[in-house]
């Protein structure tokens, strides 16, 4: 594992380096909403979705430097989406990545619009891509767009908060989890995919990755709100028992989570198989996340 | 101008049809964020936009229907700018084309989400163009992403703001009219010249007429909050003089503010000169605007 430590820590160093180069400078005029948007995005998030990007670039033999638009597009959507879910009116949260958020720091209204440009700049970077034989701009464009919409990332979010204080069954957290969490994880791993203009065949095997390691992830996650401490963390701990979410603890237990959380992992990794010594990093990233409630 | 007001009666019917068909119907679960982009999107628009987009391509002898996704691109960039800036911590509006806004029946929180769904879903739409010889799929997507990004549409908003209760000189003004205004119908129109692959030579035309025409638009804009109702409006009238917002009639006085109103007009006007007739529905809506104040 000391391995795939010094390799995320050089990918993310890379990302920061790259979503550094596309964003206005912080001095670009109207400076508040670039100051905004930088204070969010070099937060110290740990880059997760870009290196999967790359490393499924890597996977299906591409070059890192093509996926790079990819993967600084999906960290774009990601941190605009923590930027709104923060606010006031929605899960209205003081702590992100161990910092003050967003609209603590520059006013609810910027916050709204840090977001808002953000979400426009992943846009913006991904028009930056290199189409590939197989997978045309528009095929780039429609996958971030249609994960990040109404049905699969936004949805989410409205189904999410709409179930607060409710008793899910667990169809219906799954549901949820999909939206919110999978589907962008799903979508990460794609666009590294297509850039390296993957087969359809090797671009299925990463999609039922990316979907089994997203729904994974949340669940880890869940069980991480309730065994860690708000410091260990970086954001509010208990969070979600506060607000009576619904989670995968709270519907299935500590215990029965961790099963669930290791079966999809098994699921992820077996989807794996096809690529062989060039999926090593994304195999191991699925046991880091794994191990990460131990 | 009979024959103007049947034109646009006629392209915003359609305008409103291939949005119906492009949006998830209003019963696409979850519910609550389909309705509440519907119920923004459907309000009653006039479609200046995207009938501008259609027109620019007509006048390029271009294909309307070819021009569609564009057209229905740049309506829900626009009508995402209108959801979130009417919120509470922004410029706090009840009223919006004659109806309560967004946030008034739907709550902050899913105004917020409708609003990025309205923006995210102008890129799954967008990527629906068909490029041209000219022009990739990237030049669309940059097109409208660089126009609704940071430096351009959202740090319109942001100067707006920070404008509100302050004394800005014409230069000032003028700057955050270009960046609010002019620079998303500039890219309307561009975006319907490049869907009919203009050459170089008349996308820098119509680009120099979007931009006066653009800039036209928001100074009558100005004089109407002054000199109408809020019945007439559809929003709530007196609204910049309410909160100190400039704008031409408090900076230039309404004699002044209408001459540049002409002034932009005109100068719109003249870059058409090389289309002659191709041009008149461009020319009948640019007219169409002016008279809007008397």
């Amino acid at each position: 594992m000391e391995d795939l430590k010094q390799y995320l820590k050089e990918r993310a160093k890379e990302v920061d380096a790259a979503l550094d180069a596309y964003l206005p400078a912080a001095r670009t005029r109207p400076g508040t909403i670039h100051k905004a948007m930088r204070y969010s995005l070099f937060a110290g998030g740990k880059r997760l979705r870009p290196i999967l990007t790359l490393a499924a670039a890597e996977a299906c033999q591409g070059d890192i430097e093509e996926a790079m638009p990819s993967a600084c597009a999906v960290e774009l959507m990601h941190t605009y989406s923590l930027v709104h879910d923060d606010l006031p009116c929605m899960d209205d949260d003081d702590l992100r990545r161990g910092r003050p958020t967003c609209h603590k720091v520059f006013g609810d209204n910027i916050a709204v619009l840090a977001g808002d440009a953000l979400l426009t700049e992943a846009f913006i970077v991904l028009a930056q891509s290199s189409p590939t034989r197989r997978y045309p701009m528009a095929a780039f464009v429609a996958e971030l767009a249609i994960t990040g919409g109404s049905t699969k990332l936004i949805g989410g979010q409205v189904l999410d908060l709409e179930g607060e204080g409710k008793d899910l069954t667990k169809a219906q957290l799954i549901r949820i989890h999909e939206a919110k969490t999978a589907a962008l994880l799903t979508s990460s791993i794609r666009l590294g995919a297509m850039s390296a203009n993957a087969t359809p065949a090797r671009l299925e095997a990463l999609t039922i990755f990316g979907y089994n390691l997203g729904l994974a992830f949340q669940v880890i996650d869940d069980i991480l709100d309730v065994t860690q401490t708000t410091e260990k963390l970086g954001k509010t701990a208990g969070k979600d028992e506060a607000v009576a979410k619904a989670t995968y603890p709270a519907v299935l237990g500590l215990e029965k989570a961790r099963k669930e959380a290791h079966r999809y992992t098994d699921k992820a990794m077996a989807a794996l198989k096809p690529f062989g010594r060039k999926a090593l990093h994304l195999r191991q990233i699925a046991e880091y996340l794994l191990e990460r409630d131990y």
